[in-house]
């Protein structure tokens, strides 16, 4: 390996719409340019056992129990991190993953049956207590949010309309849990051009890089 | 529903060949001769879900991470107990299930990569909580497990003789397990004939459905 530098762990939370996948696809440019590996991630579904367990926890038919829903993304996360992100941030890569223990907290959390909390914990002993070295918050207010994925030219209806309280407080809890790290998280307004967003990420990643 | 007692809810564990089917189906008609509704159940794989997870956790190539593997014994459970295990106790029927928490402990921990307590504390939020009312132990020497197992025409090989050690080390989690809830536990020799062992099992199911 000629990476000696230690690796870096990058996750990106926020709703769907809020703009993941491009601020993932400008950074990992980025990172190539300079010489970096970068390693993709996401979860659930970031393995192979992975797919299969996202296969049941999001499109599988059929009641699944809430508990047993959080143990699968558990499942999904302790498979992730201890046979992908680790060894390659300890080879000096760079991951960058869509989604971490920030997503369990504030969807399950949000969704009122479990206790935020708990499901931390669960993440924690899912991934032996691994924290990102960053995680980028793209809040985005959630009626903006909502236009966004109306332009994508599906259809608003009741049922969104009832979840528009549900996306409202995973915003909130995703604010809180910012709020409570402000060294691991940077939290960006998802509305600001996408370059924009991508060199305040770039400068916050270079820094750290540097410090290694 | 004409039962107005509450249910039971009664685990088998020990080794393999220690005999838990033969008691599940000799407690099963007793009870059921005495009118009672039995549900059975088994760990891993009592639902539905539980089967797609069994499917992956038991006959799936390739490694899967010791906490991934904890986390969907774990999410199996919990699907089991919210939707089968509960709503029949809570009708009054008497569940009969192979396997519970306990055979998590002590495999999991006999494979000596995670903490017995951490694996019990998983499992118990899994469950919310429940314990079994009554468990059986059919406890085994691990030697006289082998001969039984062998008569099954299964080949000894060197991996079953490494295995020997492991299997002591389950025998003494599962006794270990028993002194701790000597109230939840019934010890049995199993290599006692499976009609006193029956009979022991009714002497402690009745007294305990008489106490309701």
């Amino acid at each position: 390996m000629t990476h000696v530098h230690p690796g870096l762990f990058v996750t990106l939370e926020g709703g769907d719409g809020a703009g993941k996948s491009t601020q993932s696809a400008l950074l990992t440019a980025w990172l190539e340019e300079a010489g970096r590996t970068v390693v993709h991630s996401r979860e659930p579904g970031g393995t192979e056992l992975g797919l299969e367990l996202r296969q049941i926890i999001l499109h599988r038919r059929g009641y699944i129990a809430p508990r047993a829903e959080a143990l699968l993304y558990a499942a999904d996360r302790a498979h992730n991190i201890a046979t992908k992100v680790r060894p390659a941030i300890e080879a000096g890569s760079v991951v960058i993953q869509d989604r971490y223990l920030d997503s369990s907290v504030a969807y399950q959390g949000a969704g009122r049956v479990l206790d935020g909390g708990e499901v931390r914990e669960l993440s924690l002993w899912a991934s032996e207590g691994l924290l990102p070295d960053l995680t980028v918050l793209l809040d985005l207010d959630v009626a903006v949010g909502r236009a966004r994925r109306d332009a994508d030219e599906r259809a608003w209806d009741r049922l969104e309309a009832e979840a528009q309280d549900f996306h409202q407080r995973v915003r909130d809890a995703y604010l809180r849990l910012a709020a409570a790290e402000p060294e691991r998280f940077l939290v960006l307004d998802a509305t600001l051009p996408p370059e924009q967003l991508a060199a305040a990420i770039r400068d916050r990643v270079e820094r750290m890089l540097a410090a290694r």
